[in-house]
């Protein structure tokens, strides 16, 4: 899974950005991190939401939505399984400096990476979870956001090697658990299901708003709201979600083992039939 | 000041990057802003010395300091007054997603800027300042590095586009002063200079450290510490500094009106003699 399968910029095949963007100087962007099967993509409607919501906070002039759907799904339409990522950034600077001068064009880069069909076995069994020691700085102006300030993930995701760790539970710099490197954290105690409000730090997945959909349909007691470390310790069940991942249970969390529940099962089940009826 | 005068990546001209760059995807990577005069790089050890430190906490192997001074040196000698902006990444990313697996090949991009001999009007005159609304993220993982990660500086320098404000001082998300948007900040009371620590949020500016040795070596009173807003209301100067800018005198911040001080005037005088003579 290196090299993409292919590469678009701004719809054309390509593989080089001009050294003046702003992506590049400042992340100043976003992306999309795009599952696609059955030559599909998945959540695609959430996924340009998300984009959208995440341009207009940024005051980046966002793409063309519906042509940007139909470019991900002729992508998505020339392979069975495959990641697509889509990257949108400011685009070039017309001056020096932080400022954004409003006469910026937006860049739009397609990267589509293979995909293996084989089963998933943290799906299954279960991930193996650790505690971060580094945090997230917490800041409004950010949070939510998939942006491309993403330097403290690389950092906290190099602090271990060891493949059998599948992520890492990160907590921001006041304490509260904020998500995964990668992924969004629910708890389950009781049947009640919690998530922290991503309101100070963390990206608000799309899978994130997908389960807290289903489980609303499900008549599941779900709340958003600020987390600690004794609710981690207090959970009867914890799982991570992503647009990849789908819902991951955890089966150990540093030394501690957690049985894999019934609620996240339940909530995997409606999660796969979604995916595989290819809703948004 | 738009377009640079010239480009080099990996010491060859070019004008663009490879699309998986990390500096693209994460903002993985770090930069240096040198200004040039009389064709020469102001404070070059000083640049490469902190591009070297951030190089080793970011894990990315850093590139031949002398190869690369060399390089500087010889862009600064084709025209008498430049800005040269070093951007080193990790380089391209050899796997999907956030973790470095050690096999990247860092990327040096060098770009030269045309830089105006006219005076600069703030440093005589004093500059024009605002509080940002916005805050930063506190996170000593990444507090002192010129990384990459810049999306807090782009949002709150757009705040605001009166060209008659120059610079807005930033608090961080616990209320300490950190710095300016694109400068370091300093305080004088009784004749005692004080800068906030950066070990929570915040750029270790090489203009910063070279006005806190300059003030050492005059024998004045200079500390780091975490300084409050109420540390801001009792200063008596307000002084900005960056590699570009040297040293900026603050006249007025928001209502207030303040006094060019005996302080800020001197540590200019001996800055300004520093770059005339070409030290590092």
């Amino acid at each position: 899974m290196n090299r993409p399968l292919q590469v678009q910029i701004d719809g054309v095949a390509g593989s080089a950005v001009d050294v003046l963007d702003r992506g590049l100087h400042y992340g100043d962007g976003l992306f999309e991190t795009i599952a696609c099967r059955d030559a599909r993509p998945c959540l695609l409607n959430l996924h340009l939401q998300r984009l959208s919501e995440g341009c207009a906070r940024l005051g980046i002039v966002h793409p063309d939505l519906p042509a940007l759907a139909g470019q991900v799904r002729d992508a998505a339409a020339t392979t069975p399984r495959s990641i697509i990522k889509l990257i949108v950034t400011r685009g070039s600077a017309t001056a020096r400096g932080y400022g954004a001068h409003g006469d910026e064009a937006p860049r739009t880069l397609l990267l589509q990476y293979g995909w293996s069909a084989d089963p998933d076995p943290q799906a299954q069994e279960g991930a193996v979870v650790r505690i971060a020691h580094g945090r997230l700085g917490e800041n409004p102006l950010l949070a939510g956001l998939k942006h491309l300030n993403r330097l403290e993930q690389v950092l906290i995701r190099n602090e271990w090697n060891d493949p059998g760790i599948h992520e890492a539970l990160v907590f921001g710099s006041s304490g509260a658990l904020i998500s995964g490197t990668m992924s969004n954290v629910f708890l389950v105690r009781n049947a009640r299901i919690m998530t922290p409000a991503i309101t100070r730090a963390g990206v608000r997945g799309v899978m994130r708003r997908a389960v807290l959909r289903e489980a609303e349909h499900l008549g599941l007691a779900a709340e958003e709201s600020t987390l600690s470390a004794a609710d981690l310790d207090e959970a009867q069940e914890i799982f991570l979600t992503n647009a990849r991942i789908g819902i991951w249970p955890v089966r150990r969390l540093e030394q501690r083992t957690l049985g894999i529940g019934p609620t996240t099962r339940q909530l995997q089940h409606v999660v796969h039939a979604l995916l595989e009826r290819g809703d948004a």
